[in-house]
């Protein structure tokens, strides 16, 4: 039982002559003048065979605008497509007036309408003419991709010409429907993933680059190796969110051995799974998180499939490290000469001079993970927040673990361990949300009380 | 790359002793208490994992409710989250207050927000309460359909209390963007489909009821018997409408033999294609159209197969004729006497009786079909109306054409023919829907003129 | 990836002009006439197209073939199509002369072929020409469940003429290369199975038939029923011999409660599962065993889905049972006056009878297994034959335990266990197949020693 | 219903307790020993699950063993495990007596055995020993494959000693079964394959190297470009043999355009399919053919998809024309001056030079293809054999037209076009079959008349 949606809109738009043009050329008539006119057709009721065959126009013409066109656009589905004002006030003052009415608590007269059907006329009159747009767009097979990406054009938009950004609600509020939990679909990725897929995920890895396909191979083929991604029925073979883990024998301290190593470990002998990256492949979809519930689903599955796994932790860069290093090491004396040792480098050679360093910088590193805070008390290390947020606990402190040119820069070579407890995730989330609560192993904790000495 | 949620979720309820139950036993606690308290939990900020397990709880408990339980729900579903008023109002007159400043062309003051970003929050302040319950119910595995029989269960209690109808405002504004229809996928249906589903195809059928599985391989297996229906990736195998085609030689004039008659035809060698039943499989999606497209889709599908196809028709009861020839006959003498030899039966055995009948009773179908009309213009057999709002034309009656029980007795055994011609389909949806125009064939517009005797 | 030899085949006999005849109508001239003429053309060197259709023409013509046509046929494939004799005398002079060659110790001379040389002719020499004919049939897509009937309509044709039975040795040759057990897949049948695989699990099912679709749902879709199949490439969606299991709570002791007690265990509450019932589907693979195997896979499956299963159990038929009483009868006063008892049948509704019996057969059916043998030792009951030559242990015996009327007729009611025990399952086949030592748990052999009474 | 073998055996041989050993280490003993003993176990009758274990043993110490002891390994399978001399002479000799007989004309007495039955059991004494050890190392999953490669170590030890070749006829005899053509399955390999697929073609392309993954995906996305393979379902994801496509707009005349040019043509534009790679897969399924099959089925796939193809021809090289012209150039001053401005490679910068030698080149490839033959009649090229013996006709011949390395070295840079026309293919190869036949057209028929000048 194939789906055969995709050939169905080819012979349509051949049947209704809609794409009788050159095979890879221009199209006829201006893109932003055919985008315009294929919305046109698009809002005004219509056999759905054109309605469909018009969002196929209109996004074919979208690919063709260039930046300002496309901003231009936005800006008329803000200006022009909104609410009809008439319509919203009126279904306003009915509310308010059914609200009254009840509140005077005399019997409802007949004609009367409740304040709950006033509301749900209300509640129709305030969607946007544009979000029906949308949702047409929708109507051609490759609409949703498409319209993730056009959020993400949005977003760049709304940076260069802030009064945009009112229209990303729209966007938002599709996509928290359409990408719904729910929804999502979790599946493997090895190496008999279809090469179509694969060259995404090299495409969208974002924490340790995957430099050729002997180095994805490194990473997906090895049984001690996995990688797991959420899909969505409606965008097909995108992957929206990967993770990547290593089976191994105890905690690793460095992302070296983790890229390399793959192939060494039987993984029923594994006590240990490692999350070592994780990538949000859609900029179009920030703000709809799946990241948090990949982990635990993945926890979930590999503790079924290979009992004897005990550990579930992260292999985590620390991405603010450097930037708070180099703000603390203006009051700090302590934290400047760190700063300038490292920066010096005779680190790398000398294994004195790195023994040396090890406590400074892993005492460093926890202090800037349990202290460093935003204004709003959460800690300022994203990565951080994204573990802690999710339940995690810190659990482990390395330096040096990261010497790509990356990781030195962001990170000064550190990497940390969060750690996926199923049995405390609850409540490590709770206390984190309601308190800012860091959970931290002792280990962690006792490296704060330490002396640091420049030595 | 299989899916695997549903394991996913059994764990997670497990691990979080959620379910730790007798296997198919009451749960602890009267299920109306256990649903408020799981959606009071889901309402809450929480843990993804915990508000998966309410989800399920939810769901769980609905299923014991009662209908008056149910009932209950749905009232506090109105009264107890709705919008949060306060907000509501004042994000309507910051709205309005930012309408206003720009109308006073003054330059928009630095802090003065615009009606753009004022109705961004209007929009999202318009939200009840209650739409972020219904779509965190959806995190569930199975929680998609399960809020479709929800709905169901809504439209009765409706029904029963016209004061829930504005709930449904809810359901229908979360279902048009979920069951959009660039997610629907058309799979065909055949004697390689699972059980599963085939049993789904049997208790959907309303209009041809399949008695048992011999029937339904003579509609499913021979080579020139087809079926298709459109299925959503969040609903797995639940069918949401589908199509029975019969291909054959010539169009046919009677139901009998298109249900019994299968296997006669090499498929390359038909000319027609008849959809002779078409079901909508979901109450809880009701207004939410797929069927004409449905049939489009079909009508594509079949071209490409076999380009020896060159009709394609329906084969339609017509349900509402008994009922306004009923009416009729009460001002109109020939029709009383029609309908009173109709009753007699003689027919049925008495040849020369049926033939006399025939003319009268297709002119009679004809008349029905084409001046037969609601208040609103539109013919009063919602059979006509779905096709013809489809662009589909009347292009035959038959008489006798279905003489099952339920054919007589809601059509007095006609039926007919509604043509699908692509060339034409967006035109005649056009001229419908502007001005009701009822596309009939010259021989059907014929009939109407044609003279009746009582004989 | 979808495969797509079929519709090529179709295709390329439309190329070819071999198919231009009605659909399913007489093709042109006597099908035996026609099946010798492809056959013709088949043992020529010949273009491959011309050989499949070849292939396509011989089988279709076979299939319109009454019983003497077929034995006709057979027996031309043992007279004219054997071994080209001169060929096969050269081949082993020659092969007798390298081995009196190397005998001398005269060193080889280098026109003198080595034995081994002269063997690998003669093994080629040696193959009849209907193993070449055979080979052909079978490029034609379906060519080898149709040789697998074929080989089945033999059997039946050697009974009548057993001069046809060396035939046999060029299937079973064949078979024993194209099935073997490196080629089977296992897979489980469930409600999701296709309804075309499904039917055939009806027709095929030899041991408590399967009465309709209702009777086959309460057997596959409940969680703690279970049923698993070997499929072979070639025969697709044929399955050559199935298994059906129960999860249960203990080891049950009568069919019914198996057959319609489905629904009841979590699974992963169940402490055994129940092997209770065996089909083989081909009578055409007759002597390519599978069963044996099919129980051991499905054994290692479920241990290791659900680990609480310990016990693995067989609910078994004792098909000769009845006839062994009756001739046991003849000499034996107690075994005659058991059997008029049984046959009385006062028992079946008399509790006290019922009783007095249970003791009785319980001990008459563990002497039969125990103690009835074959003239080569083994036992008389093919069942057991069966499950004791696969290694498993002769465990319960119940009484009265299937009362459908061939439970009745042909094992007088009584059904047994054999348990097979993964650890001990190789030693008692071998001891078993050495000395014929019947595995049998120590309470049936108490039932041996025990005393009958006639009341 | 997911096949589930492969597991299985790994539970199998943990729970017979066969694979408790280091992961990727030495297994225990000498692997020549270990292989041994496997065999011995594999003879000799026994439980299933021992067998399959020992199967499973043996191809694993297979994989550790050296060339020389591989070839000590066939040499007992040659010298030890032949048949049983006794029986075959025994089986022999009744054979000769029924047959005599039967020729006395005397009516068999009961006791003598027909000349039928007494074959059939020759047929099996003739049966080496080792034939039942190869189906018996098959049991395990993996075998088939394992075999395949076994015979490829076979026929390279037989090169270097040619006592080993008749152990080949076991091999051949048990593949001609197993790879049986109507077991194949054809499959269409594009840029969805899963990457273990593709790697294997990058690794197999024999004709035109496959450099990176990026040259792959030129070959494999683009809509223009079409690549087929056939698998065998017991060797699972290893391609057999497979052909790379170009649809293109006439026919081409060099290599370059086609590897390098994908994407430019609208697949229903096309009205040429150029085969332009063909590689078998497998060295260890020599003699089995499979391309000749390959290239037809794909014709009528593609015929069937895109019926706007109105020619299939190939583009291939002319393997065997530099040794040619280096034998004719001996005592042909003509070819010998040819052949010096050939090396001297002048014509590739020197545009007159280059015209001057193309009438020249591309006549003596149509002579080299017309003309050279080998002893036995047929051409001498390998590829022209192989093409014509398809039923294929030379069509066109071009220089220069593949300036890579490989093409220089042995085709002097020439290829030409052979055209497969399906009307005709079936008589092209029949006349090629019977008199060698060189089916070329007339445009290449005229070059040869054409006169040669130096220039």
């Amino acid at each position: 039982m194939p789906s055969i949606n995709i050939d169905f809109v080819q012979d349509l738009l051949s049947a209704l002559r809609l794409n009788d043009r050159p095979w890879s050329g221009a199209s006829g008539g201006a893109p932003d003048r055919r985008l315009e006119e294929a919305c046109a057709r698009l809002m005004k009721p219509g056999g759905e065979a054109s309605r469909i065959a018009a969002a196929a126009e209109a996004l074919e013409a979208w690919q063709r605008l260039d930046p300002a066109q496309r901003a231009a656009f936005f800006r008329r589905l803000l200006d022009d497509l909104g609410p009809d004002v008439d319509a919203l006030r009126g279904a306003y003052a009915a509310w308010e007036a059914a609200m009254a009415a009840r509140r005077t608590e005399a019997p409802d007269a007949p004609e009367q309408e409740s304040p709950e059907a006033a509301f749900a006329r209300l509640f129709e009159a305030v969607e946007p003419r544009r979000q029906g747009l949308l949702r047409a767009l929708n109507l051609c097979p490759g609409g949703t991709i498409a319209l993730v990406r056009m959020r993400e054009d949005l977003l760049a938009a709304a940076k260069a010409d802030p009064s945009l950004a009112p229209l990303d609600v729209d966007f938002a509020h599709l996509f928290a429907s359409w990408f719904n939990r729910g929804f999502l679909v979790l599946r493997e990725i090895d190496w008999n993933t279809p090469a179509a897929i694969l060259e995404k995920i090299v495409a969208y890895e974002a924490v340790h680059e995957i430099r050729d396909w002997d180095d994805l191979r490194r990473r997906l083929d090895p049984a001690d190796r996995r990688c797991f991604a959420f899909f969505h029925p409606a965008t097909g073979d995108e992957p929206l969110v990967f993770v990547e883990v290593a089976l191994t024998d105890g905690v690793p301290g460095a992302i070296a051995p983790v890229l390399e190593g793959g192939g060494a470990m039987n993984p029923r002998d594994a006590d240990t799974a490692v999350f070592y990256s994780i990538s949000n492949c859609q900029g179009g979809l920030k703000g709809v998180t799946f990241g948090s519930f990949l982990i635990k689903q993945v926890v979930q599955e590999l503790s079924r499939e290979l009992p004897n796994l005990k550990t579930f932790v992260t292999l985590s860069p620390v991405p603010g490290f450097a930037a708070w290093l180099e703000r603390t090491a203006q009051d700090d004396p302590l934290a400047a000469d760190l700063r300038a040792r490292l920066a010096a480098g005779a680190w790398r050679e000398d294994e004195a001079e790195r023994k040396a360093l090890v406590p400074r910088m892993e005492r460093r590193t926890a202090q800037y993970l349990l202290e460093g805070k935003r204004r709003d008390g959460r800690p300022e290390d994203p990565v951080a927040r994204f573990h802690l947020g999710n339940g995690a606990m810190l659990a482990e402190v390395h330096w040096p673990a990261d010497l790509s040119d990356s990781g030195i820069e962001r990170g000064c070579g550190a990497m940390v361990n969060y750690l996926y407890d199923l049995d405390r995730i609850e409540a490590r989330h709770e206390a984190f949300a309601k308190e800012g609560a860091v959970a931290a192993a002792p280990g962690v904790k006792r490296l704060l009380k330490s002396q640091e000495k420049a030595a």
